[in-house]
């Protein structure tokens, strides 16, 4: 028995599979050009930050099927009529599209393509699932943590959620996708391994429970971790052990956590004892159970807390548990022509070619509206204050960002050098968020927002749209008008 | 760049290595039992079906710490002060602890321990963090499942939500998860690839959208699935899809698929317009944010739909995303003495010393009650009606399946092999969940159950529970006291 291997190539919907067997046995070719975009934002959402592009790309980069995947798809009972041809055609599979995508960290907003795949039909086709499934959800994180950090008002939040996260992988995700959102930190060692997240822990009920006495488990961590011990002070009285700390503890108490009870109270009584007994270097460090909402709430109330760990409640986005981001086909570019494609579906219609999104930032830097075009209009025709958000990712199946291609060059690949390599572009992508969260309009940060930013489309995609709107219903009309007469004469 | 690959020995919070460094630097020795359980059932949760067991065993037995992995904690900032001896220990670390647990697929309620772990101190602390997230996601998710899998009366319900679950691996386990819960299979490739699960795929709206005519690309799908095509027929209009496939094409059409507009009108109509047509063999698969209530009241409206495709709310257990498990030190071993241990903080008290989850079971199969009582108390003294729930499922850190072993043993590990094996225990898990479902009072099951099953503690715990509780507030009365005292002689 060994740790479960995942398999890349296979982390997809079998109609994925289903419907590239049928592409190529029905020898239907042409490039495909889809869009991931999010039709309207969840309630109690003003605005998305983007983020999780850079597993996508490591994705499309990597994706291939090995022998044994491939004699699992074969062997299904649903792929029996399928060509050998099919399955030598994917055991040679690489991605080879080109993509254009927002940075991660930036704001986004309904209908917005976040990312836009431009490939082989069935290239574009298979990959939908990894990409829909990675960007929803550090996408969705990112967005819940953005409102987190944005109630602390410059306090340090640390990401503390992966016992409730939705696995460990979740859980790895949830922190950088916090950490991007302007996050301190996590709690999670894998996510500071492998990401170079900074990480930091306090210690639990179980540890003063194991001493007999609570202030033996203080001293003995107190020893090992003299300059960074957060100490939890709830596991019996809180501020009697609040007391004790200031009265019988000669050292410095870097910080103590609260955990349980009314945390306001808690923290000003706690705060007022180690003031009084000229602690006051010493940190409060707030969890258990925190939000936006109440971490607002406590603040409101004057509590004296200097840093909140928030666990279960962003790293699943409790309250907006699922992003539904689509991923939809806008066009198939076939013989040097494009033409364009929509869906009619109640309620689900989509729009129609490769598209940019050009963002408005008036003179004072805040952002004004954007405006969904086609992706040949330029609108930084009509002034510099006109930016476009997509930016091409990839071309050819390859990341523009070369540094997403070291190992490739023989560089140093050691876990350090990688962690340092992925935490250099978080920063970037960090303070994009945070530039961000200055630029979009101040009423969109409230916790309770009714303000929409205004999105429109541009002149000649909302005309391309319209037409072909008109031209499925003049056919559908056509198909009832025949159906009618052909029942008629039955 | 490479696919990103896991590091379990790291899938772990800062505090639980912070905490192993001080028991190890402090020379705190013994052997714990921690208790992993819910204190009270979610809302809307009337029962959990225990799940992701084999993945914490899993992990168990294969944790270590690589080179590199100790030289990230060696070299954080917080451990500077740690003695060299403990990271030498994290080298030479294995679990060699015993684990009790119930197994996949049965009910459990609150307070009672799904899983407990015996084991040295620092193995026991290191590992709470990767068995919380592993356990709570997968028991959430069947729990989840069990609610929709009821509702749709047997009717066959299929797993649909890896790309809105949190993540891809979020995705691959809740398939695993719902499959256990009594759903037919998943769309996610690489659960039926790593896990034997039945997968199962129809086509998307892109793939209509591609070619000039609908029916051209239901012929061109046709052709290459004839026997297992499910046909989407709402790209442009519902019902005059399903006509011209009754009229003009003279194949069998296995199922269509519906995934928008009012799905219980058009599914009554479909069926008039296929069974008029003499095709009632073709099936109606239902899809687009279904969950447990819109199933129930499709089928109670009269819908004719065969089967369903669930995702988004199924996989994110959307109502309730979050399960709120825990593990708590229930006591310590040392010198060949146990002491029991409780916490105390408001509305978080534990329960003490290793314990054991006994269900009586009336003469009719059903469930009647539970009790949790300390581990050395046997009720089957009192009827063959009482069963107790943990079994030893890891002694000394090998897992007591032979089978979870058995890449150990040299046999074949093929991927087909491998997931042969996944699928047998999955069928026993999912066969035991199923017979769970039948032995549970039946009031539980209701959607809307406001139903408590009965939990008691045994006499003797709930002793040990007032004596712990009596010491610890005689305690703190006493600090208090001598706090008072101190006070009014400065």
């Amino acid at each position: 028995m060994t740790m479960i291997e995942r398999v890349p190539g296979l982390v997809t919907d079998l109609y994925e599979l289903t419907m590239a067997a049928a592409y190529y046995d029905n020898r239907m070719e042409g490039r495909a050009v889809f869009d991931l975009f999010v039709r309207r934002l969840p309630e109690n959402r003003s605005f998305l930050l983007a983020a999780g592009l850079e597993q996508a790309l490591d994705y499309l980069y990597n994706l291939e099927f090995t022998a044994e995947q491939i004699d699992y798809v074969r062997r299904h009972p649903s792929f029996k009529n399928v060509s050998r041809e099919f399955f030598d055609y994917l055991a040679d599979f690489r991605f080879t599209g080109d993509v254009w995508a927002v940075p991660e960290g930036t704001a986004v907003f309904g209908m917005e393509p976040m990312a836009r795949v431009e490939a082989p039909i069935i290239e574009a086709q298979i990959v939908e699932t990894f990409l829909l499934s990675t960007i929803n959800f550090q996408t969705m994180i990112a967005s819940k943590a953005a409102r987190v950090v944005t109630a602390a008002e410059g306090r340090a939040v640390i990401e503390f959620g992966t016992r409730r996260a939705h696995g460990t992988e979740a859980g790895l995700f949830a922190a950088r996708a916090a950490y991007i959102a302007g996050c301190q930190g996590t709690s999670n060692v894998e996510a500071g391994y492998l990401f170079g997240i900074p990480t930091f822990g306090t210690l639990a009920h179980s540890f003063v429970m194991l001493f007999d006495e609570e202030d033996d488990a203080f001293r003995a961590f107190l020893k090992v971790f003299p300059d960074t011990a957060t100490l939890l002070v709830d596991t019996y009285d809180t501020l009697a052990a609040v007391k004790r700390l200031t009265e019988d503890f000669e050292a410095d108490i870097p910080s103590i956590r609260l955990d349980s009870g009314d945390m306001c109270q808690l923290s000003i009584e706690a705060r007022r004892i180690l003031d009084e007994a000229g602690r006051s270097g010493t940190k409060i460090f707030a969890s258990g159970d925190l939000n936006e909402y109440r971490i607002a709430d406590l603040i409101s109330r004057g509590a004296c807390i200097d840093a909140f760990g928030v666990g279960t409640e962003m790293a699943t986005s409790y309250d907006r548990p699922a992003l539904s981001g689509v991923y939809k086909l806008a066009g198939l570019s076939r013989d040097g022509r494009m033409s364009m494609k929509i869906k009619m579906s109640p309620d689900k219609s989509t729009c129609p070619g490769p598209k940019q999104v050009w963002r408005l930032t008036s003179e004072e830097g805040k952002h004004v509206e954007d405006v969904i075009a086609l992706a040949d209009e330029d609108k930084s025709a009509e002034g510099a204050a006109w930016k476009p958000l997509l930016e091409l990712v990839m071309r050819d199946g390859r990341p523009t960002d070369e540094r997403l291609l070291s190992t490739d060059a023989g560089e140093s690949n050691s876990a350090a050098a990688r962690s340092a390599g992925c935490l250099a572009r978080l920063n970037e992508a960090r303070a994009r968020a945070s530039e961000e969260l200055k630029r979009l309009p101040a009423e969109l940060l409230s916790l309770n927002s009714e303000t929409r930013y205004r999105v429109k489309f541009s002149e000649r995609l909302a005309e391309e749209k319209r037409k072909l709107e008109e031209e499925i219903t003049a056919d559908c009309l056509f198909n009832l008008q025949e159906e009618a007469n052909h029942r008629s004469h039955r």
